[in-house]
């Protein structure tokens, strides 16, 4: 009889709907329909309008043949657009293609052939970089241009080049957008920075958005009408998610082109801001400003922060300057952050080195994380937790991604035995919080960005006077990490710093090249693998 | 091509986990295993014992062959072992129905038996009113007695009921409780008071409770280490999922047996509370305390209520006093509240009458609610939003109710058309408020409980001298509202309002009982028809 539980009780339109964090919009505009969801230079957006230009851009997409799996690339930076963007694609049930605008113009050729890019969102500044790529493309995405209103300069553009506010006024904006088919539909496709080979490009569902979004909420205590500074760029795994979040809380973005320290404390002064998120050269940026040039904070403000943990002294500095820094952690393939250094109020009590270690660690799931273990990866056992012994960081949950798109193997691997690999390497401290000891996969993180090792040797190996070259991260007082280069020259082969430098530039995107070069003997095992924890030895002394 | 989005990127046990609001508890553990989960008099529970005996309690029901699907009905007050019981109970894959301890035996029993309870959990201060529901039962659960350490009195038990703590400690604190099956799978069963004939057993899942106890702490806007006082009662809807919510957020439950003015201001000078929610009669308690026995508030307390709207002379009252009220509403089959009242900051400035109107109004969707609407029950097309055209409040979204257990034209009913049918009359205001003007099924809400006009008049009937009962609400200071009843004698019969108090209280719970008989002739329209609006005019001069 009791088995009844789970008889005759069946999802229906009632009581069953796709989880999508597009909802958080459509409740915010219906509810606070004239607060400021956007400030821009001296534009405000109202929650009303933020809403119909979303609905228009995706009556306008979907009027240009867009719909379910379709791709809608964007090279854009922090301005309105992208949050439309946020919301318009995936409102006509497109998926957003956010690119990396610092990437080369290769890379983004890629990219777009890869994800299938049929329409391109592109900011008047970087058409030249979309054209460049687009010569590269086989795909022809329809380009839509930006005009940023906040810039007063000219825009010479293509005749196939359509304005993004004339394409917008195709749409209706009271268009009745449409849910996603299913929760697990792809909301967005982001590229990571590949190992190996190409970039992968990661698949995000609304499930997972709307849970990440809400997250995001929770994890930082966002009050009502919080405001948000744009010091993340929202290509990175679609702005960790905070397009959404801040209409679950009807709060207001503060849209930023460049992390510079005027408009920041600007934002500051003028706005109020109460949260914003951004790798550890955005506090370099903060606590580097002179004071003279600084504003007071009227009250706490959260910074979240990911990738290298901060230096003690830069935390100090952030501390005094009226900062709350929080470390998180996550990827690409976990949507953003989706573990946090969740703090004990004990902890306020210790000194600042004790502090800064424990600052330093990468933490525990978030709420919407199942489960983050450190495991081995051959047994696939948890290691001992004892902050020691080092094993790989595994995520498991409804924060991880769909897969790779057009990748099956590398989705395999991914997922091999029921945990999503990180391929990051860590410890398990006895109170349950992870630690980051190193990278398996040599990735270099500058500024924030992701650089592969292997790709930049891959660079320097095209020139034939390189015989042997090793990259590793090296530390930056501004940057965190920048690449550092070792070479052994082919036998009677000459070229100095300058020269691969200028080789690498023509070959990599411009954060990625070296910028450092020397040029010995590279230390290796009695099996002849490159020993590169002697090479960042050496650089960190 | 692009429509790989769908192809190849399949759910697996690395990125797809059914959402459970279990997993914040196993979170809050493991993140602050020494932080305060509960407070019961003198008594301390902390994270990491809340969490072992949650799994203890999971794992003797396992070993006493509770599993999917089976029911574990619990008649607890607010105490540790209700907490326990929402957790520990899901943790076995069984469904906990907790049942309203106000009931009178008769109800209870049939709860019990259409339930299919297998095991009881009762407190030892109930156990008269439990042996008296299961001799009239069919089913045989095994009954497990809560001794209450806060109390210090004899509990005489009978040789086949078993003592909650040896039961506990039969099962292993370390137990590998089960997630759900699917997140679909019910977590709970609750029981609404009826309007016709028996009540009806609302049906929860996992998926639903995990949103709502997330939305909770999203809406009261609650920080880490919140303190919630325990003024409503869990049997209500699971207590709108607070017991769930307070894991997400690292908060500490004050327990409480009974609402009375003496532990609730001691709670607050103790345990600095955060944040409680209760209906009307819970804000008389608290503001008709003498001024000289309560304690100054540290800070402003969050007050969340929910049925009838506070008067504008209580409301006055509690924001003197330090509360702030907000306004919920929801039902059994909404998991609790689904609607907020979301105060604008710019009502801050109106005059008191113009905010007790509009704290008065229901309001709008809860975030984890994907739609509200007031519609035209025959037509289904939304009312006019001129705050003045009546129509029914309904409900679309993932905290609706799977459906009614074991009745499904019940649940049928409840989701014509695609959305569920609150039974609720409202009006939709311009600005997108909802706001209830009547209840189409005459059910009078007193002290927060439910009341079926139509069972009390079905008592009344019982009563050889009633000819026609018309019971109506009628406006009370502390309860809200009680139940009035109109009577007609039958033709040489003779009975006063003691002689139908009496037979009342024989068969009805007593808050059940009609507060006032007027002994008239009752209006009737032309077709003969009981004119129940005039009755409630006639009551509420």
């Amino acid at each position: 009889m009791n088995k009844a539980f789970n008889v005759d009780l069946a999802r229906n339109e009632a009581n069953y709907q796709p989880l999508t964090p597009l909802t958080f919009l459509a409740r915010a505009a219906e509810v606070m329909p004239a607060h400021t969801a956007i400030i821009h230079g001296s534009m405000r957006v109202s929650y009303a309008e933020f809403y119909q230009r979303s609905r228009q851009l995706a009556s306008a997409l979907s009027a240009a043949g867009m719909g379910r799996g379709d791709t809608v690339s964007a090279l854009l930076p922090n301005v309105p657009a992208m949050l439309e963007a946020h919301y318009g694609v995936p409102m006509c049930q497109a998926v957003l293609h956010a690119i990396n605008t610092r990437l080369d113009a290769n890379t983004i050729a890629f990219q777009l052939d890869h994800a299938g890019a049929q329409m391109l969102l592109v900011d008047q500044r970087m058409l030249p970089l979309a054209n460049e790529a687009l010569a590269l493309t086989e795909c022809n995405p329809q380009v839509v241009v930006y005009v940023d209103p906040t810039l007063d300069e000219p825009t010479p553009r293509a005749a196939n080049e359509i304005d993004y506010e004339a394409f917008l006024s195709t749409g209706d904006p009271q268009f009745e957008w449409l849910m996603p088919v299913d929760e697990w539909d792809a909301i967005s496709i982001g590229y990571t920075s590949g190992t190996t080979g190409n970039p992968k490009g990661v698949v995000s569902h609304h499930r997972g958005a709307y849970l990440l979004a809400q997250g995001n909420a929770l994890i930082s205590n966002m009050p009502r009408y919080a405001t948000y500074l744009w010091t993340l760029p929202m290509f990175h795994c679609n702005g960790w998610c905070f397009p959404w979040t801040m209409s679950v809380v009807f709060g207001t973005h503060v849209c930023l082109r460049e992390v510079r320290a005027e408009p920041i404390w600007q934002a500051f002064e003028a706005h109020d801001v109460t949260h914003l998120c951004g790798a550890p050269p955005v506090m370099s940026v903060l606590v580097n400003t002179d004071p003279a040039e600084r504003t007071v904070l009227k009250h706490p403000v959260e910074f979240m922060t990911a990738a290298a943990p901060p230096p003690k002294s830069v935390l100090a500095q952030m501390e005094a300057a009226g900062f709350n820094v929080t470390q998180l952690y996550g990827l690409t393939e976990t949507y953003g952050p989706a573990v946090v250094n969740e703090w004990h109020q004990s902890w306020d009590a210790l000194d600042a080195d004790a502090r800064t270690a424990l600052k330093a660690r990468q933490g525990v799931r978030y709420t919407p994380l199942e489960r983050l273990a450190v495991l081995d990866p051959e047994t696939m056992q948890p290691v001992a937790a004892d902050g020691q012994t080092i094993g790989e960081v595994m995520f498991r949950g409804n924060v991880v991604m769909k897969g790779y798109f057009r990748n099956a193997k590398a989705t395999d691997e991914a997922f091999a035995g029921g945990w999503f690999h990180s391929g990051d390497l860590g410890v398990m401290h006895p109170d349950g919080y992870v630690e980051l000891k190193d990278r398996s996969k040599d990735i270099i993180i500058s500024g924030g960005e992701n650089i592969s090792s292997i790709e930049v040797e891959d660079a320097l190996y095209k020139h034939p006077a390189v015989a042997v070259a090793a990259v590793v991260a090296m530390p930056h007082e501004k940057w965190g990490e920048t690449p550092c280069a070792f070479i052994e020259l082919a036998a009677g082969e000459s070229i100095d710093a300058e020269g691969l430098t200028a080789h690498c530039r023509a070959h990599l995107a411009g954060y990625k090249t070296p910028r450092a070069f020397v040029f010995e003997t590279i230390p290796r095992t009695a099996t002849g693998k490159i020993q590169k924890h002697e090479l960042r030895k050496r650089v960190s002394q």
